[in-house]
């Protein structure tokens, strides 16, 4: 993590647990007190707590997710205005590939910064068109304010089920956990804001095997594990010279450090999912996805979390790991 | 309109056309450009110009409607916190009852304020929470952040059709124009922040006549009037001693004055629909909605607005009208 961006906190369904400190951000302790609140509703299966809503009307699946973004936390003033709007549409586009679905609509609420003028939201709306674009997105509706204030921009999508829904829920003690991709860096790098959301991966993978769970990372592989291991009330093992580093992660690092960036810093929006070893068998044996997949583990019972390095097992918490070295 | 709100723009859906003066802030322009731009998608029949789009997907029609509220513009600082979690849904559910769908669920979107904590934090989502269970909508996601800027709250709700959407475009020469409830001050009062969002009146509507064009009065009776005029290609008179004035506008003012509070206060938030004469009829011979209704004009064919005081026409825009007493 660096000091112009933190890893985008999607609050209602990822928790970012750093339990070794207190987190001072009024947002952590209002989810657990809102996911008691929130209603239920005969026809929303899924509520707070994934990466996406599923709504069921009529017959219909839906998956709804919203983010928002604001200056200094997920992005910086520095940012290219359609950097910021790409930004804003590609992590919605990634939690919509979390659930496997497909992208249908986005609503677009900003609030303007007045002295950026005519320019800057133009700017930050062609970031977000051109996205839409990209993926067949219509951007159906939203609203605009202005204030003295810095940019804030909020960012809803609708996406359709061609199936059942992927959620973090569905892990099973045998599955291999695999993942998209490479990580570590993102934020440093400026990865974070030029991404491609994995829907084609995540629609591919539907159509190949049966998917238990998926998640998006955005908190960092650590962390979005845990997401998926207490959703699924299991435990896991990850293997530790398996997970492929970014090479965005400087080189020159000692492995160990540049291991934690990989587990830890978040905004790769690659995917982590888990399968059965006869479906993880067959997407290995495969040419292409378009972007590599790697197995990086198993699910095992229980309800922690170990690193496998070196042959040895250290713990793994949401944190990353506490190496012994 | 006082010095400590100012009526909400629903800018993708609700220009506030304010012709005599040039709007500096930057959204305004932006609005029609992101029409053009938004992009076709054969299951949205109604994307970005009404109170919500209508999606399509499968054979379900849902409604979706997305509010962005700042500090400043739409509450201010002193505004009591679960009042302003309590406006945020309520807006919302005014564009669900403008279509006269059903609200299911809402997401809601925080950018909190570090200096206010978690007490403040909890106050506003208790607004949003307690508002939602009147209306049995379920709050399925969203996502939270904070930062050291002032509060932004966005909220989106997803709402079902029990039949065809009301749009804005379906009004015909001859239509009554009706309204709920009487109009202005709503700003001055603190009236909206309290408002009760007219989904039980839409729905009864809905079941009891064939309602052509409807609108949720945010901008004020006579901008958001135009809306309608303008999605349908007619124009409208409008009847000035039939304006029933809200209590809130100071009684010791002239009436010309007090009409024009009725006209363009704003955040009146009731509804603003047209029905043909006989149902029209119909609905004033019923004994009572719950709501008062009132007719107080006619579409004309067109594309101008008249209102017609004491038998006379005088031109009506969208900021009022211009009398030459």
């Amino acid at each position: 993590m660096n000091s112009t961006a933190q890893p985008h906190s999607h609050l209602f369904h990822r928790v970012s647990t750093l339990p070794a400190t207190p987190d001072p951000r009024p947002e952590f302790a209002l989810i657990d007190w809102l996911r008691t609140q929130a209603g239920a509703h005969s026809e929303i299966p899924c509520g707070i707590g994934d990466d996406c809503a599923v709504l069921n009307p009529g017959n219909q699946q839906l998956v709804i997710c919203k983010d928002v973004l604001a200056e200094g936390t997920h992005f910086t003033a520095e940012t290219p205005p359609d950097l910021i709007g790409r930004k804003a549409l590609a992590v919605n586009l990634s939690d919509i590939a979390a659930m496997a679905a497909q992208p249908m609509a986005a609503f677009v609420g900003l609030v303007l910064p007045r002295s950026r003028g005519r320019a800057f939201a133009e700017r930050v709306s062609e970031g977000v068109l051109a996205l839409a674009r990209e993926w067949n997105v219509s951007l159906a509706g939203g609203d605009t304010n202005s204030w003295d204030g810095p940019l804030v921009i909020s960012v809803t999508v609708v996406g359709t089920l061609p199936g059942p829904a992927v959620t973090r829920a569905g892990a099973l003690p045998g599955d291999w956990i695999m993942v998209t991709g490479p990580l570590g860096g993102s934020l440093q790098s400026g990865r974070h804001l030029t991404f491609t959301p994995r829907i084609s991966e995540a629609l591919a993978l539907r159509e190949l095997v049966s998917l238990h769970a998926m998640i998006d990372l955005s908190d960092g592989l650590a962390g979005d594990l845990f997401h998926i291991l207490r959703a699924s009330s299991v435990g896991a093992k990850l293997f530790a010279e398996a997970i492929s580093i970014h090479s965005d992660v400087p080189a020159d690092l000692p492995f160990t450090d540049r291991l934690q960036h990989a587990l830890r810093d978040g905004e790769d929006f690659e995917l982590l999912f888990t399968v059965s070893p006869a479906d993880g068998s067959k997407l290995l044996a495969l040419p292409d996805l378009g972007t590599p997949i790697a197995r990086i583990g198993e699910i095992v019972a229980g309800s922690s979390a170990v690193l496998i390095m070196n042959g040895e097992e250290q713990p793994l918490s949401p944190a990353g790991y506490s190496h012994s070295l």
